[in-house]
């Protein structure tokens, strides 16, 4: 019935090594984080990470397609148009730090990976739907491109401020409900 | 006339080791940097780094600390409210990636040094003097930190984005360009 390193079925050995490298990641960043080291945390055998993902790129880049989908899960389940789609973009970001880290780090990824692709079109199609939900008597209605890259922007630079530790006491100590006021700025009605 | 390692001025040669981490940071980032490697690079003994930044902490932070005095310079120097200001935020970004990429690094940095802090401080004035900039008539006048707060979100954001190699092709080749029309977004009347 079992197959693979210490009786794991393939799909859960592939879920358990992302499950370590994420951990690992969280611990000391992307850069610190070596095939080896993430075999020997999950308890498996050292040609097990390279079996799965190729090389430290592949793993990374398997990271980001998971960071990717659970982004685009998070912005689906957010209920209440295009501000409460930017509050959870930013709950994720909170909430899944080690894979918000590998997700923008182009240099560390395989940006051609079709897994990885697919994943950030889920996640940006979310962000889009949203803005389509904005009032059709915007100012800005003819452009939604634009109205999505203001939110992207908005919401991705409170998030990375946030996890930089570089917002004022002021701020406070809920991420979602400043974040709120933030975009709340951006668009009004919403 | 001359003192320190191979002729330099002390400044100077702070100075000059200073350029050489900037340019290994630009080159492999903040992780790969050694004060080592930084010693051979500028051509000097291998004790003239430890002498000027104690470690690689105090030499990360000085980076840090010298990012943020330069942001604040390109801060004061743009020309015509917020929207200026915003734009000079990401070309400051663009120009200086590797000092920006280290500035909100908290986990790598010495959060207490007096140097920094001030740099912060400057450059953090700087925006706060913008958005003061704005028309005292906007919804939002009764809340100028929640307008900084907006507006360095979405140019931290944008820049980040734009860095990462992140935003889809229409967004063209002209950061500040991009930037003046998602800036205009937040603050249509700056």
């Amino acid at each position: 019935m079992s197959s693979g390193t210490r009786g794991y079925h393939h799909g859960d050995l592939r879920r358990a090594l992302l499950a370590a490298a994420v951990e690992a990641i969280g611990e000391a960043g992307p850069g610190a984080l070596s095939l080896r080291d993430l075999a020997r945390r999950a308890g498996v055998s050292h040609a097990a990470p390279a079996h799965h993902f190729g090389d430290k790129a592949g793993l990374l880049t398997a990271v980001a397609a998971q960071g990717f989908d659970l982004l685009a899960d998070a912005l689906r389940a957010a209920d209440g148009g295009l501000l409460e789609v930017g509050v959870a973009y930013v709950g994720f970001a909170v909430e899944h730090r080690a894979h918000f880290e590998v997700m923008f780090r182009s240099d560390l990824l395989r940006a051609d990976d079709p897994e990885l692709l697919a994943a950030q079109e889920r996640s940006g199609a979310a962000l889009h739907a949203s803005v389509a939900g904005l009032p059709a008597d915007r100012p800005t209605a003819s452009d939604p491109q634009g109205d999505a890259l203001a939110a992207w922007s908005i919401v991705h630079g409170f998030a990375t401020l946030w996890l930089a530790g570089a917002l004022p006491a002021e701020v406070g100590d809920d991420p979602r409900a400043a974040a709120r006021a933030v975009i709340h700025r951006l668009f009004p009605r919403n």
